[in-house]
């Protein structure tokens, strides 16, 4: 089976294994050694050297960290969307009352760094700025380095959702200055759902102080007392730790380079592959994303007819989301793939296109 | 090993290696038929016909689900306490601005529904009242029936913590009036942590109609829209998922009253046996928990070297929380446990207890 979804993404054998190990005590000595290993791991792929803190949910659940540790009611907040996810960014912040002032793209667009710059000067001031790296339902992938620069000529927090890109995509939060970053262990991270991961810069931290939106369980504070005695508040996600710190010994031992590389190579092969098969890309190429491919589906060709046909052959595609139902199908190609998978992935498309016409 | 504490509890090894399945498309079929056979099961044991949904989350993102589905900022709440997790009750209201009025017992008593009536008629109205159905704290369990039935002469909402007792305790939902009631899969259940469910009746389904307070991740109405499609709105925890439906098979396959009647046997048993080592149990005998036992460190006993010498001896216990740090000890007796397991810990406790005198 071809799990090609953007997440949850196929598990290596050995992560498999790690993950059904026997339950432990998470006030004990054992689980202190579990949460140090994956935490310096998954920091070492956010590329910083601040806070970093692990929830038991989804990546929604860290979205939503994000907001509530550093907003109050009213803020100001700018929301750059380019798709689902960015859309979902900012639905959380509206759900807390924060004045959210929308800036879109078409799909397949990236964001563009002078409109928010523009935005910014023009409707600000802001409190903080909220971007997708990687924008799942459309392939794409911003410009954080660029968007980084226009977003710290002023004051405002620079919240990223990393979700679909970081540990496959490189990620420099200190570099770049991102104030607050989330992941998700599903996705290049190689383990099942269900940790998800986030970056608190000392910024972040001040803003926290000041912060007025409830919280309880997303409290990153509350996170990072626990994590003083390597201890979580909460009863963490045992296994899905178990499978974090298999898997991130898999991709450390490869060397985050390598991983990056291969992401590069897969993605291209892809891309190209697709084309080849004359089919059209939704992604503006100068930005299309190493971890997905969204690829418009022909007039004549039936979506859902073509997915139960590559289902039937064992590979796994995902569909459009929102209004893109119907219009694009997605190819994840992140987390344990390599070459040979990319052409059992494009064999597949390749028999199935001809037989999915409309 | 002899992983003894209130959660997580050991598993057995068909969930391990059930847990250790690969990946699936969350949005596709054979996802479809794991969460609709986890909910049908897992609804059995809330003996509910109402709504059954599940978040990706520890215990307590439940107990914050409970509390925003169903509640306004300055709404009046009877926060019913009896140790430490009916203070994470009544904290998380707290912390969203619901006018809490806590009701508390000393440690080791349930609570007296008797005073909760005459708090009722005395502080009300109020719009929700807040229970713990069994405190892991001390080990009490409280008279969910009883306490129905003061809370219903009046139009409160009835929201009960169900998170280390159902499965393994009997709950009525339906029965007992529960318009909300949560439970966490690392109890009873006896798989790993990182799924959490929660109950919903007609009642807190109109009460959810009107709450305002602020909701995303914890929007139990996009959980249910989301289940119309057999979904989840976030990607789910898949592996504790698989790891749910394999054990739900086998708490099923041993029969519901068989499992609570293990549960009062073994807990008899520890109880008995602990008493014979010349102990004494924090928890009033009347309402002593069947799924964990506090027990009192005798003052010439050092905790801490009690719990470090059966932890080399394979017995893993859990120290006290909060004031009772140091003040007693909890051995965890629900999920895979049987009359041969009840009789090591005891054997363990008695060679330990001498050793470990101050």
């Amino acid at each position: 089976m071809q799990l090609r979804i953007p997440g949850p993404t196929p598990i290596p054998e050995a992560v498999r294994q790690a993950s059904a190990g026997q339950m432990i005590n998470h006030r004990g000595p054992e689980f202190a050694e579990l949460i140090t290993e994956v935490t310096q791991g998954i920091k070492q792929f956010f590329q910083t050297s601040h806070d970093l803190l692990l929830l038991t949910a989804s990546g929604t659940g860290a979205l939503e960290a994000a907001i509530v540790n550093t907003l109050s009611p009213g803020d100001r907040v700018l929301a750059v969307s380019i798709g689902e996810f960015g859309e979902r960014f900012a639905e959380i912040a509206r759900a807390y009352g924060a004045d959210v002032v929308p800036l879109t793209s078409e799909p397949g667009r990236a964001a563009d760094p002078e409109a928010i710059a523009r935005t910014l000067k023009m409707n600000g001031p802001f409190k903080a700025v909220l971007l997708t790296h990687n924008e799942t339902s459309t392939g794409v992938t911003n410009d954080v380095a660029a968007i980084s620069q226009v977003v710290h000529q002023t004051d405002a927090l620079f919240l990223v959702d990393g979700i679909s890109s970081i540990s496959s995509i490189e990620m420099k939060a200190d570099e770049w200055g991102c104030d607050v970053v989330l992941a998700g262990s599903q996705k290049g991270w190689m383990a099942p759902p269900g940790i998800s991961m986030v970056s608190m810069g000392p910024r972040a931290w001040e803003a926290y102080a000041e912060a007025r939106m409830p919280r309880f369980y997303w409290d990153l504070g509350r996170a990072r007392k626990s994590f003083e005695r390597r201890q979580t508040p909460a009863t963490p996600a045992v296994s899905v730790l178990y499978a974090l710190r298999a898997s991130l010994r898999l991709l450390l031992a490869e060397g985050m380079e390598n991983v990056f590389e291969r992401h590069r190579r897969c993605a291209e092969k892809v891309r190209s592959g697709v084309k080849q098969l004359g089919l059209e890309l939704l992604a503006d190429e100068a930005h299309a994303s190493n971890t997905v491919t969204a690829v418009k589906v022909p007039s004549d060709v039936d979506c859902s007819r073509l997915l139960k046909l590559l289902q039937a052959d064992g590979i796994v595609l995902a569909s459009g989301q929102g209004a893109l139902a119907g219009k694009i199908f997605r190819i994840g190609h992140l987390g344990m793939i390599d070459d040979a998978d990319t052409e059992v992935i494009l064999a597949g498309l390749a028999r199935a296109l001809p037989l999915a016409k409309k």
